[in-house]
């Protein structure tokens, strides 16, 4: 199957919008309720950050895996509140960490509060998450507890090798995707997964619902990379080119690497400083020169297949292959 | 008992410095060990904030605590090390939070490395924690893992009612003392009652020993309010008056506070500013004479005696009881 044969294809009539509209009803009240249970000085600061109106992807992940093991959705829900509230925890601090004053046109939690309510803020949630699983310890919610702490660490590790690869000119194939699946993989498989936990499901199930989300990351990430260089500027809001001129580590820049082109190098561009705009024409012009836009975008094909894949694996309930089917869809074709 | 008698109290000729140090050899390598678990982009940070050599006195409470409760200490070793954990990471976080560039003599993990290092140092720490008590979800561990959680969570609340504080001349009294009671009392509590959570000790012991901690906490905070004003500045390291200049809204700024007395209105003193050497001096003299000083060190007395007698309403183990005195004092008779 073709990334376009895989764009235009649709499940049962079954859209993505319908489901996250529908886990969202579920999972935004309950969210904001728990926030009562961080401290009155900081649950204002959460929910300006809630309120920019995340599309709740992990939620609506986490509710689907309980109803593919059998289950009701509302069986999956406290794995759906605690995959928000890691998510929220890593963007609140991912903000202090890059800078970023605006997120979804919003300004963001340290922007508009400063760092230290911003970085508490951060901490609240994620032991928060830990609190919730752990209110009722089921042997279920104990297991979904100790999923959701090791993927939280493989996304620290991720972050970890991010920041690092800062000082680097650019990194091996294998040290970005290593990256990248840490970074956004680790979280996405958790969620794809912790609704079955909660469930009760068997191991393979859970594995098979775990390699679906660890697939769709990566798969989320080379086209996240492509339109970071090649996206409607009317779209994402950023000039074209632009994770070229900010010199990121992208899957681009690492799979030019395994053929031999140092992207950065080769276009002259100094480390530690922006590219001009000559300099990011001419790495564009050397990414499709070289194949490696092609074969990131094959490469979120590949991803996005073996994402589908996984589901045929066990026996699922159908009606949840379908909805993680258009949920995987959904995420690679978005255009910003 | 009066606060010279219980400094000069020596409980059955058990120093603190012995009980610290044994903790400390059984500990220290352990901890090292678990860092192995961190990505290696992190470790090194880690292991630079550890190497600044801490006393290590919430890993010792939890080893004594299955002590008290009848077990060996390795039995809280577990407890010990997700303590310390808990512990680096929120140092390495206040650190950031505060700006502060050197702890004991050495760069703050932030300063060496830079922010965002620092933030997700810290992530990793806590998150270990988690992952480490449930390496082996037995219900022991699962319990003092809830217990950790919450006592994280209050510690967290203390640390938004402190930022928050920043904004106002004085807090009263009571929530000042809700506010330390949150950022010290409780991850001491926790400490002190970890172990005996971990052998498995029924309810009132573990509440006993956590009221130990919590009284302890109170104590500690007194006696590390008084010495931020009139400690000795070649022992502290600070000048006379500091935490006065700085205009930190202490104990004895909300004793002086319900008291009818606003130490910083009444030096002069205005907000967002550090106060002048003449500011300092008046303030020093006014919470002397208002009695404030007096009655922050009687607090301290009192929670003393209270973090004693919880040991005393439950049968406990009494060499145990011996050490977690003896570090009471030890605690309490620090001079910076």
């Amino acid at each position: 199957m073709t990334l376009a044969d895989s764009l235009s294809r649709r499940d049962n009539g079954t859209t993505a919008l319908d489901t996250l509209a529908r886990a969202k009803s579920l999972v935004e009240p309950a969210l904001e309720e728990i926030t009562l249970r961080l401290s009155p000085e900081l649950r204002p600061v959460v929910l300006h950050h809630l309120s920019g109106g995340g599309k709740l992807v992990r939620a609506t992940l986490a509710l689907i895996s309980a109803k593919a093991a059998g289950a009701e959705e509302e069986t999956g829900l406290v794995g759906a509140l605690a995959m928000e509230l890691v998510h929220n925890f890593s963007l609140i601090h991912d903000d202090i960490i890059d800078g970023d004053v605006e997120r979804r046109h919003v300004p963001t939690v340290w922007a508009k509060f400063g760092v230290g309510p911003a970085l508490i803020a951060g901490d609240g949630l994620l032991t928060l998450a830990f609190q919730l699983l752990l209110d009722e310890p089921t042997t279920e919610r104990v297991k979904a507890t100790r999923l959701l702490a090791d993927a939280t660490q493989a996304m620290i590790v991720g972050q970890g090798e991010d920041i690092n690869s800062e000082h680097r000119s650019s990194l091996t194939l294998e040290e970005c995707l290593r990256m990248e699946a840490g970074k956004t993989g680790a979280l996405l498989a958790c969620a794809s997964s912790i609704g079955a936990v909660l469930a009760g499901a068997d191991e393979t199930s859970v594995t098979a619902l775990s390699d679906y989300g660890q697939h769709l990351g990566l798969a989320f990430q080379a086209v996240d990379d492509i339109l970071g260089v090649w996206g409607d500027p009317q779209v994402t809001g950023k000039p074209v080119g632009n994770d070229l001129r900010l010199r990121k580590k992208t899957l681009l820049i690492s799979v030019a690497n395994s053929k031999g082109f140092d992207v950065f190098a080769e276009t002259g561009s100094a480390l530690d400083q922006e590219m001009s705009d000559a300099q990011v024409a001419a790495a564009m012009e050397l990414l499709d020169d070289c194949g490696a836009r092609y074969e990131t975008l094959e490469m979120a094909e590949t991803n996005l297949n073996a994402a589908l894949a996984a589901l045929q694996r066990v026996p699922l309930d159908p009606g949840a292959v379908s909805e993680l089917s258009a949920i995987a869809h959904y995420v690679i074709e978005r255009d910003k």
